[in-house]
Order: structure tokens, then C-alpha cells, then sequence
């Protein structure tokens, strides 16, 4: 939501001011989505069975494939026109056993740290490594220092999300380079292990872990991911004893590409079937938590949406698409594998989007959308502000999406994410603290609510 | 905010989208005092020790006394012109030992209830209530049963609050009748005792407790809320067993009126110390919770803003005076002493309020400012827009503020609530949910900021 600002027309957030637009017909109908959301918990309780039920779904995963054999079972019980499961070929990465760090030091003490492997990292050895750490805030400090400094020793990469941001994901963008590249930077000064502050604005001792690229030009060394509390107490501990060792296993082993899917669920348009708007989320999830807001949220969002136009009987004329993508966390490969394949069914005349709605940012209260796309479609969208702002959304930019929809950008689709309220979205993201439990009902419904309206009126008005 | 729609201009929420103003001195002040509040978690460690150290803190408790010093001595340590207390005599009503509820049928079964007594009720006898019961949804219902069919019996009012409303303040108007008028009202068709749903939008086994009035005409009998699955399990128990009976104890005590105190802090202003801008909260909570959200949160929200002055060395034009209000929960008499002493100086020419704020409505995402005033007054913070909305104030509106400032509108001062994200608000409200764990830091850190610069802005443009 960069660089852009929207001047839009704001309504205060109440359902007494709806009589004025009781004419409306689009506005009536956006009414009765929300009641019908806002009534009948049926996403929450979707979302109950995705994390009590089957939890963490890394791609790869058994999880995740029990994951995508209920998502298609729930649709197909939904009675839509269309349900089916795309092939992917995804990683398989695992974790192991639990990881193991201590701070082993004569003068500041012998510490457990809350730590976990970076997702696709290599394990230790069996023994585990032993070995100095040295604390760098960023890549320049970390090229200063040089190999001299670093080569042999583990590299403790401790820049803080900065909590001055507003919205919580410039905060973690701007820190998040240290988890993504931090283990194939420090290698390339001869580092033997990265210790990485997580990524959030939280304080507690929850190890954040996430996705990291190795180069192939440097050797891959273990990467872990350090609780915000542990990582200043690391730094108090490095001041008092600046060669303090660190000992850090984990076990994790890279399996070969396995099989996995797509889930695709439709509701036909009556006039258009061949021009889509998509809403999806991506079913996969880190293994640590549960992937409640990181987006098991998502998905029952979008599956409620359909839901919603059956419920009400909206009869679409545009095929209302749902997709539960597969592997966002490691490869995005489900979303390479959907834009490949609707790329030749487009080339072939046979399908075309024109909307894509992406829910990746929490099951938490909505605020606005932001979208990527030709100016007189953004213009179009905001446009419908007085329908839309009196459920309280507000923030309209034209500022990026998601990465699962991507791609169909050359499909000249507008792609639109749902933006939701940031402030708590960290304390949860790629943790084990992301759970059922940390989801309100209320904020999931509305969420799935907004995004039902907006599809509506784009069905609508297009 | 019902019935006034104000039309403003939104600029996406960034952080980012700040340097357009970078030459404005009031801008770059608000950034100031956002990054102060975002980057130092005083009032998040305030509300820490106000919580899990003091407690909750029903007026006339030893906990309330506790509060009272407390908050005196963090005033008098930040170094603030002026720190005192004002003496308020309040009501002073004690729980007694924790409720007992329970179902007693042969057909339904034999079931526990989640109760508690609501504030102010008589408790039962020693040995309890054991009687028949009867469901209704409104007092209409009660009426036109009449007293044939209640004299005796256990009234139980089962209405839900509407979750299709969009603000749950308004589903929680919408049922609360029940809760403080629910004795009175079925008192007077000879009920000896009612049950009442808890007044919230969640599904749960907390009751809800609150206030409630008696009337002079008819016999005091004792009231409980029983928590909204407990009420819809007792609903269907009452379809199975229309003749089951229900087991009530409550041993509550109305103690004679106590001392308290309002802690009241200032900044005095270095132009016009006689006008006061005045930000508050009331220190009072029930007791069944820690008072987190209700009202902790706006306690230390209130003490923030004269932080965050400090901290930055604004001197304020007019001075700043932060109230903890007693008894808000009970009888509002601490906002009456204050109004009424404050009457007694703006009439002797001493002091005048020239705007109030409340933060009463929970440590959630704020959301704007909703006010009651002169319109050219409201219009001129309407006209602040530009500056405020950056940091995601979108929602103003002319439409009620607080209980404990309401009475000095009589001096012409603008009242003014902080109106937060209300969604998850009622999970916790009066209940033994409504601890320090359920408020997230940023989202309190959010609305001392956004207090502190519309206070910042009332004190430079007034």
C-alpha cells in the first residue's frame, strides 16, 4: 500500500446508516451477505477442523494432504458445479526432531534458546555444532566484518522489526532479508550456522521460522530462527562474554519433490463461464503451528464465499472460482502450476480472469483492499465506496496482492488483496503461536464478508 | 455514531505516505509521538501491573483503594505539575462467596450453571432458591405472560445480542435491558429470582456481569447472568423438562457507602492554565476479571498521552489533566463529584473544560473519534483529517462520547469518545475473560497515539 494514496468517501461504520441505500439493490444484497456471515459460523467452524483437526500443513506433509482432501470434500458437499484437485509437484522439506540451541558460557551463563530451523534449511551434523557467534545488525556489517572475522563462526543476525511501522508488514519486510538470505550471505564469508532474530514485532519467546533461498555458488550451513526474547538476551549475554559458544542442532532432511494439489471449486456464471473471479488462499502451512491465521483463515474465507452466493441464492454471471493453492510457503509451485495452466486454457480461448482476490494477511478485522491493475478498474472498485465503507472498509490502495495470484497478471486480471487490520498478524505468523484460539469469529466472518460483497458487485458491474 | 455520515478524505494507512507532509510541524509532532508510544511499552507495562499486581477493582474494594495509590504514584513520578485525589463517596457492594447455578430435572438431567450475581443484586437466602422457571426474550413477553404465570418462578431472559450488527456496542444495547432492568421488570409479576443472558456477541462459558437497577415499588430479588452457551443449553433443557427446576445461591453484601477517590494529574497549559483539555478513563472495573480492556487499558492510555507530552517536551498551550474516574461501574459517582466541583470553579471563573475524551471502550485498534458538541467545534476536528488518518482514524462521527464526561457538556466543552475496532470487545466486558492477556500491545500503544495527537492538535488549534 505504498506510494498511493486514494481519496474515497467514508461512511461511519454502522448498520444504521444502511436505510439510505435501501433501494439499492447491490446494497441490500451486500446486507444480506453479512448477515448471513455474521450469523452462521459456519467458516469458524471450518477453520476448528483445518487446525484442531488436521494442524500444520506443510507442503509435502501427510497434514497437507488430509488438508486437501477435506477442502475438496468440503465443496463437494457444498453442492458447487465444479470441484477438482489440479496436480502439483511441490518440495518436501522436513523438520525432525525437535531443535536443540544453548548458550554455553563461563561468565554469562548456560542458556536454552527457543529456537527453530529455517524452512528448507540443512540440518547439523548429528553431534550438533559448537562454535563462536558473532552479532551483525545487517549484510553490510556482515561484509565489514569479512571472512576473517566470521569464517568458522555462526553468524547472529539480530535486526529488530522495526515497531515504529504502522503497518506491521513494513515492519517484518524490513527484517525479513535476514531469514530469507542471511544463511547464504554468511556463508559466503565462511560462516558454519546462522542464528536469526524472527522476523516480528512481538516480544515473547516464540521462534518465528519462514522460507530462505540458498545460493548454489556457497555451501549451505544450517539456518535457525531465534525468539525476540532470546535474541536480546543473546545480545546482553555476547556483550558480557563476547566468546561465548553456541551450540545448535536440528535435523532437518530435504525429501524429493512429491506430489500434492490444487483445490479448485466453482460456482458457474449464467452468462459468462469463461471469465473467472478467483478468491483464494493457500492451504499449505508452517509445520510449527497450526497455520490458523497463516491462512488457514484464507481459506475458509473463500470457501465462504461460495458458500454465501449459495446460501442467498446468488446466481453469478461470471464463474465464481475458489482456490485453495498449495505450497506458498516453500516453492509457490500451486500457484505456478494454476497460472501455467489457465496461461494455455486463456491462449486457447477457453478461460479468462478478470478479478483475482487473494486472503493472506489473518483472519483479522478487514480494512480495505489493495490492488494491482489498469487504473480504470482500481477506479471502478473505488467507486463503490459508499457500498462498501459502511462495514468498515476503509483503506482502498493501489499497492500489490498476493503471491499465489500473481502470475495472472498477464492474464490482464485485476488482482486485489483483502487488507486486514496488521497490528496482532505477527504475533502469530510462522509460529507455533498461530492457533485456532487466536482467531475471532467475528473478525473471520467479516473478512469473508468483505470479500463477498467485493465479489458481488464485481460480478455485478464488471 | 448513528444517523451522521461525515464525509472524509482517506489517504492510505503508511507510514510512507508521510514525508508529503514532512514540512508540517503538527505532522511531524504526531509521527513523534506515534513512534514514542509504538517504540516505548510503558502503558502496555502500566496495564501489566494494574492487572496481574492489583487486579480487578470494584469500587469500595481494597482494590480500588490499591489503584488509587498507584495511579497517584506513577502521576507523581512522571513529574507532572499537579497531582491529587478527590474525594468521592461510592457505593460499595461485595460479591460474597462465588455463585452457585443449577439445572435439576429428570428428564433434562442435572447440570451446572456458568453464573455470577449482576452488581447490585441481594443475594438469595443462605440456603438458596430452588423454583420453576420461565423463558422469555423481552419484557413484552413478560407482560403478557402476567403474573399467573410468573409468581414464584425464576424468570429467564434469553435474548441474544444481534450479531448481525456491524458494532457490537449496538448488539450489546440491544440486550442489555435484560441485565439492568430484567429484576425490576419481573419482580413486579411476583418472580422471586432472574437469570439473564450474558450481554454478548460471543459464544462461551463466561457470564457476563454488570449493573442493574431496583425499583423502590417492588421487592429486590436476585439477579445472575449465566454465560450464552449455558443459556441456549438451558433454552433447549427447557423444551425437553418445561417443569425443571433451578438451583440459585448468591451471598452478595451492599456494604454502607465507602470513600474513594478520582486521581487526577495535570500539565498545566502556559498560556491558558484555566482551560483544560481533560483525557480519561475510570479506574473502577468488576471484579470478576482484571479490567483489562474495561477500562484498565483507558487508564493507562490516559496516562500515556501525559507521557508521551513529557517524553517529548510539548509544552502544552492549555493544560492537559488526565482523570481516573471512580465507579464508573456502579454509580457514576466520581463522575459526578468531578463535574460537580468543576461546575463550582468554571462558575466561580476558575476553570473551564474546553474539550473531553473518554477512552472507554477498550485497548483495541482505535478507529476515530466519535463526538458530541458545537457543530463549528466537531467541524474543526473533522477538518484535522489530513493529519489523523495516516494512522488508520477513519471513523468520525457526532454521535455520543462517555459516561464519566458527559456531565460537562453544561460548560461547552467538546466531548469526545476514542472508538476502537469493536469485535472482539464483548468477549471480554464484564467478565472473568477481560484480563491482561487479551490485550495486544500495539493496538493499546495505537490508542494513547491517537489520543495524544488529537490532544496535541485541540491544544495548538483551539
Amino acid at each position: 500500500m505504498r506510494n498511493l494514496f486514494v481519496f474515497i468517501t467514508i461512511l461511519s461504520f454502522q448498520a444504521g446508516f444502511l436505510p439510505l441505500f435501501a433501494q439499492d439493490a447491490d446494497s441490500m444484497m451486500i446486507r444480506k451477505i453479512y448477515t448471513e456471515a455474521l450469523t452462521n459460523p459456519v467458516a469458524y467452524h471450518h477453520l476448528d477442523y483445518l487446525c484442531n483437526r488436521i494442524g500444520g500443513r506443510l507442503c509435502g506433509s501427510p497434514q497437507a494432504e488430509k488438508a486437501v482432501q477435506w477442502t475438496k470434500k468440503i465443496m463437494e458437499d457444498m453442492g458447487l458445479d465444479s470441484v477438482y484437485l489440479q496436480p502439483v509437484m511441490v518440495e518436501h522439506w522436513e523438520r525432525g526432531a525437535k531443535e536443540s540451541g544453548l548458550v554455553i558460557s563461563q561468565k554469562a551463563g548456560r542458556h536454552e534458546l527457543h529456537i527453530c530451523a529455517v524452512g528448507g534449511s540443512v540440518g547439523t551434523p548429528k553431534a550438533g555444532i559448537t562454535a563462536g557467534i558473532v552479532e551483525v545488525k545487517n549484510f553490510g556489517q556482515l561484509q565489514s566484518m569479512g571472512r576473517k572475522q566470521i569464517e568458522g563462526k555462526i553468524v547472529f543476525f539480530n535486526r529488530e522489526a522495526d515497531p515504529s511501522q504502522l503497518y506491521t508488514f513494513d515492519a517484518y519486510g524490513g527484517a525479513v532479508d535476514q531469514r530469507a538470505r542471511g544463511a547464504m550471505n554468511a556463508s559466503g564469508f565462511g560462516a558454519i550456522a546462522v542464528v536469526v532474530r524472527s522476523a516480528t514485532t512481538a516480544h515473547d519467546n516464540f521462534p518465528h521460522t519462514g522460507n530462505q533461498h540458498y545460493a548454489d555458488s556457497v555451501k549451505a550451513i544450517p539456518a535457525f530462527c531465534v525468539s525476540t526474547n532470546d535474541a536480546d538476551s543473546l545480545s546482553l549475554w555476547l556483550m558480557k562474554d563476547p566468546a561465548l559458544k553456541v551450540f545448535l542442532k536440528a535435523s532437518c532432511i530435504q525429501h524429493p519433490v512429491s506430489p500434492s494439489y490444487n483445490v479448485i471449486g466453482e460456482i458457474k456464471g449464467t452468462v459468462h463461464p469463461g471469465e473467472i473471479i478467483l478468491v483464494g488462499g493457500h492451504l499449505d502451512s508452517w509445520d510449527i503451528g497450526q497455520g490458523a491465521h497463516d491462512d488457514g483463515a484464507g481459506i475458509v474465507q473463500c470457501i465462504e464465499v461460495l458458500r454465501l452466493f449459495k446460501a442467498l441464492n446468488i446466481k453469478p454471471i461470471h464463474t465464481i472460482r475458489m482456490v485453495a493453492f498449495m505450497d506458498e510457503e516453500c516453492g509457490q509451485t500451486g500457484a505456478k502450476v494454476y497460472a501455467g495452466e489457465s496461461k494455455r486454457l486463456a491462449d486457447a480461448g477457453k478461460e479468462k480472469h478478470i478479478a483475482a482476490i487473494e486472503a493472506d494477511r489473518g483472519g483479522l478485522t478487514p480494512q480495505g483492499f489493495s490492488m494491482e491493475g489498469k487504473d480504470e478498474e482500481v477506479n471502478k472498485i473505488l467507486g463503490w465506496n459508499k457500498l462498501l465503507q459502511p462495514y468498515g472498509l476503509w483503506s482502498f490502495g493501489k499497492s500489490g496482492s498476493g503471491v499465489d495470484i500473481r502470475d495472472l497478471k498477464s492474464q490482464g486480471a485485476l488482482l486485489i488483496a483483502l487488507v486486514t487490520d496488521s497490528q496482532r498478524y505477527f504475533d502469530y505468523h510462522h509460529s507455533a503461536n498461530d492457533t485456532f484460539d487466536k482467531v475471532n469469529v467475528r473478525e473471520l466472518e467479516l473478512g469473508a464478508a468483505a470479500m463477498g460483497g467485493l465479489v458481488l458487485m464485481i460480478d455485478r458491474k464488471w
